[in-house]
């Protein structure tokens, strides 16, 4: 049968992704299973969460259809909005082979970038890059390597405003449903996140909250931690306060300068937005209010 | 709402845990889902597996009644067994607050023991434990400490077979769901561990498979790693080679003597065999052929 | 010759352990050597550090006397004082077979001072456990069944300054080098952690400084954070903010409430504080103004 | 000061590195110092080790003039020579500042590769990359975007003793160091291994001794472990045998397929072949017989 599950994603066209969130009460997994299995849906995958903070279910199924038969994206969203309905659901429904279309933004540190771009052509995150932006020019040659539109769109106070245009523009012509801030160094306006609200992942090269702003690993040497660490999180208008997706950490020791700590962070930055953006992309992350439920 | 997972299980009594395999085939949720439902059975929790290698399904499912009503253990196993007739479904059923009755084997090494204990009467381990078995008399006081009964019974290559039938009593007489060797040191027979399949845990100081059989730090050691790890399995009659529950690893260095590695291992021996028999004994382990499916 | 390092610890009568800080310049290193060898001292270990951000050199040297001599400490001492003259050196040289005579305290929760008793007895951790003092009673047991006395010294708005002056008059008493808060709730006073500058360590159960104060654990959960973390510090007036000694994480996820992180993170407060501990009482741990050089 | 250590090496053309081993006698430590402060070399890093295996001493010194003063590599040398034969001392000195040259070979996985790649260019492994060798051409235009030389050598049996000899001319004519086998599919001959004895590391996709040989991921999922592996050794005539230098390891569990563990594994295939690889450029691995010392 073969269910994928953590790192790859075969993107079989005849697959559907169901994630939803309700209030919780009883009969719901009951109510989805059926609806699925009257329309010949086999469920493959199927996680749930009962958050007690919010009072909301959360759900995320994948099916197929049973051997032998067929479903129309079209029967199946209407079945489950007929039901959901009932029950007050939110709900997105994806062909599993449909990736999100991701604009990747980096200002002058590389790693993230590599690592993704690397990544996506070899390991299969269920992504098309569509375009990478940058307020520098420094790393156009290795995303022309890859064949992927490089926008170089600088930022100064004056221009800002006029440079986050441009990007909202990229977002609506290359028909985008993800931004990535891979290193990217600006702050973008609340407005801009308002309007992207769950569509824009950071990377922030902290263990959040610890080491907000600017410096982190500065921060963190000053403070003697022994360990240092990566997040991944949606952004909102409250910098670095957006629903955390993913973080990790590695050891560092008294020997190491504000310098070591920034090289030896780049490995958990990678790895921390590596896996936020591979989740992300197979509808694995639901927003729980101001946390995430990672469905991995 | 409040769906307890990791670490902490509290014991409500009218809370029921299904365990169920069976070849796979399409409908097998929504028939399970349709049947708790029927029964006014809220669904807490629910994960499922379809293993490609054995062909079979496997699923774990937390129930309770919904609220104002009440569920009769028999009437749940009724229902579950009929449904599980059509799909050929092997399946437990327990309740929730059930704890497995436990014995622990111990030689001389007695700190997985101490952690165990500790846990069992602080942090809600789901078990009882019905007695301390041990081939030496080093540990009794520990043991006394907690009201525990302490069964000395040594084993000489004459007295074995004894031994194991003075075993396999206590099992009896005790009404005994789970053995587990927390650091015993003796091999037991083909006969006992095939006796009790499934049903003995232990903890091998190795990262299996790497260094089964005797002194596996010095092996270590002698092999220069750089990291050692410990094994949870169930116990079969091929040494070192049954089910893996759970395994991890620490860090160790060209500095570190065989003993230091004894040492700095205990703390992973413990770690690794504490979440395998938490896990155990919440019905979170199946057994799929020679490998298991974890519901962590 | 067996240089033991990490997690052991021999007590070996003849050897000495030498740690020293001084302003940094060249030829320092050469200087404590040969006074050593002309005394007839050999290196088993030496680790050195030059701090940037202070400026300061840092040393720990651990000796023996070469084959057929014999070494006094007051030899040693004044030796090491007229080199450490010429270069303006703190030091502190003790017999390597000295256990840090050690006061535990311990509110309620007892997971780590279990932890400590039983490595204390059996993997040899260099501390003699002078007392535990706690604010409650619950834990004497525990306590009793390893023979060691047991003050229970209860602490209120109205008594908190005596029961200082208590536990001041037990560490003069029973000559003691090193209190530890084994997860003790109280806050001590400003004129108590001044006092015992660098000999009190606390184990706080946030990976600092993320969530300073109270119930870290429950403001993990608001902030939806996924590793949890532990900090071993000493304790200065400032809360949650003295140098930090170790510190270590695990992953969770949303699943888990409050309650499933205080006991999830259990294990890793006595990991943190066991390492620490076992670090300190090894002299392996030197202050660099508000950060530490732990040479592990 | 500076002391630079963990992921950065700053190359600077004053500062030298000696590694030295010799059979263990008291007395080195203050040979070696005093040898050092009298040529007017300051000691910025020191690490020794008495390895009761094998009955040696090893050492490694990082040193600088002090200010104003100058150091001639030959009078170091023969300064250390001197000392080095009372000792019986295998010695070796290098500038700081003189690279590693070095051959990468890969096969088709080019995950490693393009980590190394991207971190030499951009966070300052001590290496100069030579050329690249491949038994295919498909990673070409990764190589040639950083302008180093690919060199395509195909190997079947009948051209592998020609292959071997090409990599060898390449060797002399590059004045090559050391070759890095990045997922290099092909076992090389005993001859070229003996040859090079100690400067050929090779990633092995599996946590040695465990799942040695070919498909170690499929062997990882038939035996049901939890964890995954990657080990970087120095190359010996017996396949995955040679002296391992670092090891790192992965949670993986039940849902995940061998191609499932097989992209799991890149990541930590490229964190374990990294840092070996930099430790190994900054002289921090000493051969111990057949294990290793690493100074990190």
């Amino acid at each position: 049968m073969g269910v994928p599950v953590w790192g790859y994603y075969p993107a079989v066209p005849t697959r559907f992704v169901l994630t939803l969130s309700c209030p919780d009460r009883p009969g719901i997994v009951a109510a989805v299973a059926s609806t699925l299995a009257n329309l010949g849906a086999n469920i493959l995958e199927s996680q749930q969460f009962d958050d007690p903070r919010t009072g909301r279910f959360f759900m995320r199924v994948l099916v197929e259809p049973v051997a032998g038969e067929t479903i129309e994206q079209a029967d199946l969203h209407g079945a489950v909005a007929a039901v959901g309905k009932r029950f007050d659901m939110d709900f997105q429904l994806r062909r599993a082979d449909a990736p999100y279309r991701t604009i990747l933004m980096v200002s002058k540190f590389g790693h993230c970038l590599n690592d993704l771009l690397f990544r996506w052509r070899n390991s299969g995150i269920n992504m098309d890059v569509a375009a990478v932006v940058s307020n520098h020019p420094d790393l156009e040659p290795l995303v022309a390597s890859y064949g992927v539109a490089y926008y170089h769109i600088p930022v100064t106070p004056d221009t800002k405003s006029e440079a986050e245009s441009r990007l909202l523009s990229l977002v609506d012509e290359l028909d985008v449903d993800l931004v990535v801030l891979a290193r990217y160094m600006q702050i973008l306006s609340d407005e801009l996140t308002a309007r992207m609200s769950g569509r824009i992942i950071n990377i922030h090269h902290s263990f959040l909250p610890s080491f907000k702003g600017a410096k982190p690993y500065h921060q963190a040497y000053e403070r003697g931690v022994k360990l240092v660490g990566a997040t991944a999180h949606y952004v909102t208008a409250d910098l670095d306060e957006g629903p955390i997706i993913e973080q990790d950490a590695i050891r560092v020791d008294h020997r190491m300068t504000p310098e070591d700590l920034v090289r030896a962070g780049e490995e958990c930055e990678e790895r921390v937005l590596a896996h936020a953006l591979r989740w992300h992309c197979e509808s694995r992350v639901l927003l729980a209010g101001d946390r995430t439920v990672v469905f991995s």
